[in-house]
């Protein structure tokens, strides 16, 4: 039997990402991770905190990928509105749950704080969403079907998002080897593109980028889930750039 | 007469985001001049390197906002398709742009190499294109109607929005302002909804941070293109703030 391909796409909803006031950290984290767990992420959309964007955008990427991850949007105020977004999406109500309302009290007592109706506002999800904890700061994230719901802030989103890997199912880690060369893409591209057609099911990239001292380096990377052929191709490779004459 | 809306779409074209191997640094570069610009940057898809997702995502995008900015895969090497794949959206053919041709070799010979065939794999265009120059590496990008082609590594991406910004139109620049407060969010949510509901025009995001001493601060940031009603807002939130008790 073939095994299954998992794929992913990641929604980050947020304004301060798009207007640039925030440097996003969350797509890196969760490539890496989900490359770990041998799911391919095929595609990420940043989206403003609009909710007709938000509902159009996670049905179109839940129904195509097997995994969607969303950020942000979470929290107590007026511009979190994720939680309602996604119950939309799925037509259903947004209802308290009484489990988040627990952990966020819980939570809030501990930090010798007030109750708030704001604070319960983070406890209202789809009616069958199934919690995500956050060891963080209590208000936790949610499952619904496919879809998982995380906050923006990175280390919030990390807590959650090791919850929510518990729930994945894993195919063949996504490995990648990498070689430095003291080489620019030019010189290069020929072999390396004759190298990608003998090996077609191994990913070829070259990234190019200058050092300090004004030189160019190139990297190139070989990724796939067969470790043996990766390592074979290497070392083809590192026999290719062995001939070429700067 | 109202003022023309001007927004847009970021495309960032790159395995290397999708897998983790790269942090993204172009969407917050780009997403700071637009707003400087006065153009909303609506949306940003971070797409793989495949044809296909290339032409679809940019004909899309390129229908629905003033203007569309593509990063990555116009370099020399085989995984660098951009340049096709937007020639193929726009029904053009693949040509030999020959100011390219002399700029790339110029340089080249500039930098004591040989010219070699994949050099000149980066003056091929689509037949309408306009060249944007790179000040830094030579090898231009393009522009084709609303359709801005850059590079993917971000100083020569950024030289080259020099040159793309040159032909933008531009709106009133979106202005805003920063509130840092020693305060977590549930202690502000309500107050600052009533706030956005009272000052619809502008867009109103709270931002929570943990610093270094663990305690929460928010960040309140208040957006729009009229520099009187921010102020007079600002005023307004300042006051709120100081009458909350922790």
């Amino acid at each position: 039997m073939q095994p299954e391909t998992l794929n992913a796409a990641i929604i980050i909803i947020g304004n301060e990402i798009l207007s640039g006031k925030t440097q996003d950290l969350n797509v890196q984290f969760l490539a890496l991770q989900l490359a770990d767990l041998g799911i391919r992420l095929n595609e990420v959309r940043i989206i403003p905190d609009i909710s007709e964007d938000i509902i159009n955008t996670v049905n179109k990427l839940r129904k195509k990928y097997t995994y969607v991850f969303t950020t942000g949007g979470i929290g107590p105020t007026h511009d979190d509105i994720t939680a309602k977004a996604i119950a939309d999406a799925f037509n259903e109500e947004l209802l308290l749950n009484e489990d988040a309302k627990s952990i966020i009290e819980k939570h809030v007592r501990e930090c010798d704080k007030v109750i708030r109706e704001d604070h319960i506002r983070m406890a209202y999800m789809p009616k069958s969403a199934n919690l995500l904890l956050n060891l963080e700061t209590g208000a936790p994230g949610f499952r619904i079907e496919n879809v998982f719901v995380m906050a923006g802030v990175p280390y919030i989103m990390q807590s959650i998002f090791m919850e929510a890997k518990k729930l994945l199912k894993q195919g063949k880690p996504i490995l990648s080897e990498a070689i430095e060369i003291n080489l620019s893409e030019g010189l290069i591209a020929k072999p390396f593109a004759d190298l990608q057609n003998k090996y077609p099911t191994i990913e070829m990239g070259s990234y190019p980028f200058k050092q300090q001292d004004k030189k160019w380096k190139t990297n190139l990377v070989l990724r796939g889930d067969d470790q043996e052929l990766i390592r074979q191709v290497k070392i083809e490779l590192l026999e290719i750039i062995g001939k070429i004459k700067d």
